[in-house]
């Protein structure tokens, strides 16, 4: 194969077995070889076994040659899609995607055959990405991984489980490493969480069976939650699951960052929903307690325009003083300020809100003083905030803010982001 | 998307919804668009129940469309791989895959999040393939289907099994069903197949989960079986498995039509020769006992070329004539010289033979008068062969396969092959 | 121990370790002794395995040895009981239950700490249970191990599990195996009544896990079913099952001789009821379609006072002859005359009859050429009975049947049974 | 059934469906009647729902009306006990049996057939144990359920489980409430006993799915264990469990308080050797390393036998003083005399003793600042023993010890007793 000129310029000339990654490297080209289909899982084994026992620098070294040895060549591109051009038939197309798919796709796959091999590879772009960033010629190794992990954990081969006390230590403890948003502070915390009234739920892939790869958790409530305390509490009493009408979604998290851009959420939280409405047909809203994880951030830059009315804000327990309700009421404008018209692009500046209205669900209410903890005055002020979904509306939601950005919002929250002090100054870009 | 113009010289105007495709091609270009993302598998589960309902003419028209509306447009290929050439980076080479890339490909990773997705993309393949010589411009859908289940249905996801009269009767039914090589006459006979000192062993993916993809089945004995019959007659009292020394892999199945291509055996043979190694220390020889399914076509056309010596051949029950001994060294020996000098390219004509061989396997002995059954009379005139794993050798086996196309055999079956009366005239081809 | 006299007089002085059976009744008294304590299931297994190794006459001699070795002596009885009468108190107490109790339960409760105890001791029964009328002096041995397999099936240590193509062929081979019923010819008829319109449930014991003690098959159907061929006939079309309104109770079968005596049946289809009733609401009617078993045998008796009406019954084929009906209408009333007037003691003279009853069911209808297998016509002259179970009246029928021997029968089962010619006569014993 | 006249005096009339057990007792007489073999489970559902809901005083009612209601009658007796004298046959041993047994035993085999039905009685009787000492005259209730209980739980039903990480939380968090030798401190305590080099395994029955009967704790290492700190502290590494040579049991639980009496430890430590040798064929020594529960308190009673010798240890943290190693060898001297001389009857007085000495152990070694927690200190003054399994060497020590009331120990700890000073003195009673 010729090497693309800009990766030899990149590199110079390739490690001759030498280096740290030579062994593992030379496994890999024994497995994309003849003699590699013969010996099967085997040489797979050894050649992630050689791969783990690298260094850092040996990884680096092994990257930079997934990068120099199997990138497609300019030249054989080229010809190939002159040829698709002159004659587009089955066969020239066979040749063009042949020669156009990166030949470290195959490698990822024989890989793959190896036991735990799917487990290695999730990890292999973990630090993969960890490190992009200083290398951005990892990129293109990246974009393979990520493309060969969105075929391999299509919806179709995940399991939806049900996570409770029966469930393995081994997962539970999962949980509390990886939960995101509200920390979980041990297993009398966790407990709590996933008792009658509460629900979990994670997605599983068969080859990583202990792993959950995001999971969510739901308080059965008789209204609409407005605090995190009362659904996280340990001293919470535990209610009749049976007389709950609402569903609050108060929680949310990716577990694996190897699987980065392999999007779950959307499908986890509509099969969820449609789960607990079969089983417990009372249910009649459904609907999350979120955070503003970009609040915090955005309300720096937009406290010098707003004078002195945040001030209290730096008094550190100013959530506990007197005059906290009008503070909070200040920052309920400000929050649904930010979420309206705070934009990245054409989108909302904040992820959580990106990712719920991009799911089709409908901005329903912001909620002062609702997340006194820590981690939630540090991220949010303190603010967290009402999605809905509606099953009837999620389409066209949707579709309104896919196609035209908008943002499907609450009459109450629109009111309160026209009150805002920010909304007589200029629109924000 | 620009058509290129070679599919719209060949199909003509698009359907306009009309057509008995219609539906299905519109929830298809649905669940491509934006509102698809949003309704998840709900709208997969639709279009994949349309496309259910359709006839053999609705799925016809159905794969024209997939074939015309889906192929990647050679003009936008022609852009992407000058711009690739002229600076080749992770964004060009990106940008070259994803308009590379059919969409149907990303059609069918959508449509495999519905329920029994997988399944049916499965049975849509199957469908194609049996259509697909009269409509060999099918064959990039094809293509991308292969594509996908190379990918999905890696070693890595596919779960051993072993099968035996414990196993589900919903899956022992497609045992009697599929069974490839030797005729299960009914659950007697199974039985039969699955007692102690039987084995059967199948791969299955977590997706389809009542479906083997392939199975073998093997015998524990006492010495290299030479004749089916003791293997599979009812009658044969069954030994104890803890005395055997040998493992005869007499059958193996690959059982859906809609992952040909994807191959699977090399992985279950070894993987079994290891198991059962494991577990048996006793086992010493791994061999099989197959069929030469290519010998009596080619056996007929050689004949001309022998003169008379195979005339009793055409009397029905020859083999239990008095000379059936005679005829069989005959035979034998002109197995030999069809397994070592029949060819297709550089390979054995014989597909079992390049099976195999090309897992590794040697070439160990011919037995006459071993197959008396009426389809192994038919198909081999009686014939069936040992081939022998050995572990230590399968590397290098393979290796002078593929790179010398040579083939490993026993020193007898050489020299059988070197007394058949078609050695002394020219090479075949 | 003392020996009871009467023992001593039946069987003479005990073998001294001679016989077939020595080793093993050795065995026994070394499990019953503190040795046996140490060695806890190890011994049990020898015993076990010596026991099964038995021939008829040692297994004789085995029970013969139980009655002599293990039966509490009466004087010991009597000091017991004397010492309970005088002070009754939780010591005398105890001490008489020791001396009353048998050493043999003792011992049975040891020999089923081995492997496979259970099953074992199950079978142990089942052979003394055929040999039992030939040595009423068993008796004993059988009340103890009756005693014991009432204390260990108790229904709180039983699994009901639906059967279906999905279950393991080695249970499904014993439903065809054991049916009692409506024979299943083979494993396609079996597939039939596994269908999504069929249920098929039964109780399993976690000690005896591929071995079903009781099932019962159902059909889910949209009227009382008045024949058996609709029912279970390969060729019938397989019904909607969310479209049922009726459960139709169509066979029950004991599985184990080993376990007579202890009863099932009556946990089993309420449950079943149950069940059904929660998971399809629709259904409204819950009933069999029964044999009449002890019809034929009572009919032959009553024949001599009903002259020649019944001759044609002589006639093989008689149910295809043109006259069949009229000939089918006699015997209705005769089905229904016997099924309320034909006792045994109190109770109806029928198993089957007494069975639904003593279950608290109602006798509804009577259905003439029903049954028109071979079986079927010469069980109960091709009739077939509906038991309907209505879950509000099963408590006071089964109390009005058991204290009362009252038959709760619909008005025209009682007018049928009125216009018997037999009723015309004096009321049968 | 007549009331024995000693509980008609006890108790006085019975109370009149009034009192707060007057519910739960009339349901328990509608069980036994007639109706409650129709109504099947769902009558003892109802009534252990009755009874669960009955507080201290109702269930002491409660228990008060079994032993005078269904307690056998002492006339009813005596003329079974006369007929079987006069006429010892199957019929009158029957009869015998049935007067003897009392009514509550089937009472309890009623309550058994609801759901959760085994899981309650279980409670009932923890109850019952708890308050026996102030209400003696129930010791027949206890009497009853201990009879059933011993034939219940019978070893044939039990599921030896292995009991790791990837059990259950359900499960695990039992194991920290119910462990007696060596405290668990907490989820990660926990972790640790359940590494790759520690084994957990425990008795389940099946109708008490997530209760642990018994469970043991083992750790596989490469020497005979003194002391108890490395085996259990979090920080000590986790060693390679394929070159372990040593099982060494350091805690066994009896979970079920409701249990007490039935015997499950023989079986669990037996079987657990054999498990662990089959699969780890280097492991050559199965010990304990045991606590000497009743060492503390005897040794009170000594001292003031023993003079000055033992002043240190009244004070507080002597283990850490300087002489400590001085002490130390005194109280292995008298652990030594403790363990061989201190009886209850015949037996050693110790209850770890009898335990492992009664299931053929034989004591080994005495060690001393072996278990230096407030717990060991307080229990043992710090000392913990090994008892040694051998295999072969099982029968026979048991043997010994339960007629001869023989200790087999090693003759090290022989020498430790002789050289004791109490030795001197007359032998202990």
């Amino acid at each position: 194969m010729e090497t693309p000129s800009f990766l030899r310029r990149l590199f110079g000339n390739r490690d001759k077995a030498g280096g740290p990654a030579g062994e593992t490297l030379a496994l890999c080209r024994k497995l994309l070889s003849e003699r590699g289909e013969a010996s099967g899982a085997t040489l797979a084994r050894e050649t992630l076994a050689a791969w783990r026992r690298l260094d850092g620098t040996g990884r680096g070294e092994f990257f930079n040659a997934l990068v120099r040895e199997y990138s497609p060549s300019p030249e054989a591109v080229m010809r190939a899609a002159e040829a698709y051009r002159t004659g587009p038939d089955p066969a020239t197309l066979a040749q063009l995607q042949s020669v156009v798919e990166p030949l470290r796709q195959e490698l990822f796959r024989r890989l793959n055959t190896a036991p735990e091999g799917t487990a290695t590879l999730v990890a292999m772009r973990r630090e993969l990405l960890t490190r992009l960033e200083e290398h951005p010629e990892w990129a293109v190794i990246d974009a393979d991984l990520l493309h060969l992990f969105r075929s391999w954990f299509n919806r179709g081969f995940l399991r939806l489980e049900r996570i409770d006390w029966r469930t393995s230590a081994n997962v539970l403890e999962k949980l509390i490493e990886y939960e995101a948003v509200h920390e979980i502070k041990g297993w009398d915390d966790l407990r709590r969480r996933l008792q009658s009234d509460r629900r979990c739920f994670a997605f599983f892939h068969p080859a990583l069976p202990d792993e959950p790869l995001i999971f969510i958790e739901v308080a059965l409530t008789r209204e609409l939650a407005t605090r995190i305390a009362p659904l996280i509490d340990l001293a919470v009493p535990v209610e009749d699951p049976e007389r709950a009408t609402h569903a609050m979604f108060y929680s949310i998290t990716n577990c694996q960052v190897g699987l980065r851009g392999v999007s779950f959420g959307n499908f986890l939280i509509k099969q969820v929903a449609e789960d607990l409405q079969r089983r417990h047909p009372k249910l009649k809203t459904f609907a999350t307690l979120s955070p503003l994880p970009g609040f915090a951030r955005w309300l720096k830059g937009a406290r010098e325009r707003l004078g002195a009315d945040l001030a209290p804000l730096d008094t550190p327990g100013w959530h506990e003083a007197k005059d906290a309700a009008v503070l909070g009421e200040r920052l309920s404008a400000l929050g649904a300020y930010y979420l309206l018209h705070a934009k990245r692009g054409s989108d909302p500046l904040d992820p959580v809100a990106r990712f719920h209205l991009g799911n089709g669900a409908a901005l329903e209410r912001i909620n002062t003083l609702a997340d006194l903890s820590a981690a939630g005055l540090k991220r949010s002020a303190g603010l967290l905030v009402n999605y809905v979904y509606r099953l009837k509306d999620i389409e066209t939601n949707h579709e309104a803010f896919v196609k035209e950005h908008r943002v499907i919002a609450a009459g109450a929250v629109e009111k309160l982001a026209r009150d805002c002090p920010l909304a007589a100054s200029s629109a924000e870009a």
